[in-house]
């Protein structure tokens, strides 16, 4: 079977991350192959130069952890990142609209980023799967893929209700997968076992700051 | 007893705050006379909206809660929350630069956002204490007010390693106070005996999402 590595966003998105650690973090993700490193923006500069000639893409992360930002500040921070070099960004929504259900903003909001995010920028919608009922998660899912991005993505991450879950990984896939659009599982995924049943479910990303222990227990797992 | 309520930053920085929460967030610091509402970005014109004609101020937060976004991204949310209605700024310090004794970027950093809130904009700067040792504590501490903070603040109120201490407000009053500046205590802060302990030790801001409940309390205190 091929490695899991290219499926894998490699994550260090914790406040008090070091410039050693995100070079380590760079360097962990060319040696294995990870599609990427996923980091903050004040980060993005340093891992442009640290991949420079590489496969691996640079993410970061817009409107991140909250997503209750103001519509012109994700948008400024999306231009300021990718002119930094990110060439990929996960969005956080905005909570409070989909709550409300004030889909005319939603939609405005993830359209001014996706316009930031010029081919062959990757656009991926963090929907905070789990502080949402079913409906509004269908419903924002599908507005998010209206307005042309790439991926969903479960979870940032950070939030008290906790990451991804089968059932929501099987829920975005139901609607993405069928558009020609994927889904990204996050949030709380340690082990390959873990990883395993997002990837049987039909997610072709899976964000973890356990890359390196997962592509180990892959290899075991190969040579057994 | 002067009631406490004028110390108060009456706050509300969920990611799944709705409007109607917001409301009646600002209808409770009207009725209690609290220093202010602390909102995230998206809710600020809504906060200056509801509190116009009111002593209560629209405070609101950048760069928040990881303070990993760019110095470039922190003053163009300080300057688009300013224009919106906000006149306090609790920014999140780059922990990274602290860390890495990176000086001179945390003081660029500084200095850019205190250039964007001219007076009468009050400028608070989170130093996120719990995440930091006792020397670069102080080191940071000594930075923002020499860069023109108005206030140190200990706590995010959403980090792994805790809120604000008796230790930390101790010692950011210490540097604070003999320059004629300021302290807020926030992070964990959920009654009016913890919010006495803050008050006794030098803060004179307390940033609380129990607002109500402390002067409730405080009342009782006072006729029994």
């Amino acid at each position: 079977m091929k490695s899991p590595a290219s499926f894998i966003d490699h994550t260090l998105l914790k406040a008090e991350a070091t410039s050693a650690q995100i070079r380590q973090l760079c360097a962990e993700a060319r040696e294995h192959e990870f599609a990427s490193v996923c980091v903050n923006p004040a980060f993005v500069e340093l891992c442009a130069s640290e991949l420079r000639n590489s496969s691996v893409s640079v993410c970061t992360v817009v409107g991140f952890p909250l997503g209750s930002t103001t519509t012109a500040v994700k948008v400024f921070e999306t231009r300021d990142a990718i002119a930094l070099g990110a060439n990929e960004i996960d969005m956080v929504v905005n909570l409070g609209m989909i709550l409300e259900e004030k889909w005319d903003l939603l939609e405005m909001e993830i359209s001014a980023i996706r316009q930031m995010c010029t081919q062959p920028v990757v656009l991926k919608v963090i929907l905070e799967t789990s502080a949402l009922t079913t409906p509004l998660k269908k419903r924002a899912a599908e507005i998010a893929l209206a307005c042309g991005a790439d991926y969903l993505k479960t979870s940032t991450g950070m939030h008290i209700t906790g990451g991804a879950t089968r059932e929501d990984v099987r829920l975005l896939a139901e609607v993405a997968l069928p558009l020609g659009k994927a889904v990204k599982a996050s949030g709380g995924i340690r082990s390959w076992e873990d990883m395993q049943q997002y990837l049987a479910l039909g997610a072709t990303r899976i964000g973890t700051s356990s890359g390196c222990a997962i592509v180990e227990s892959w290899k075991s797992s190969q040579t057994s």
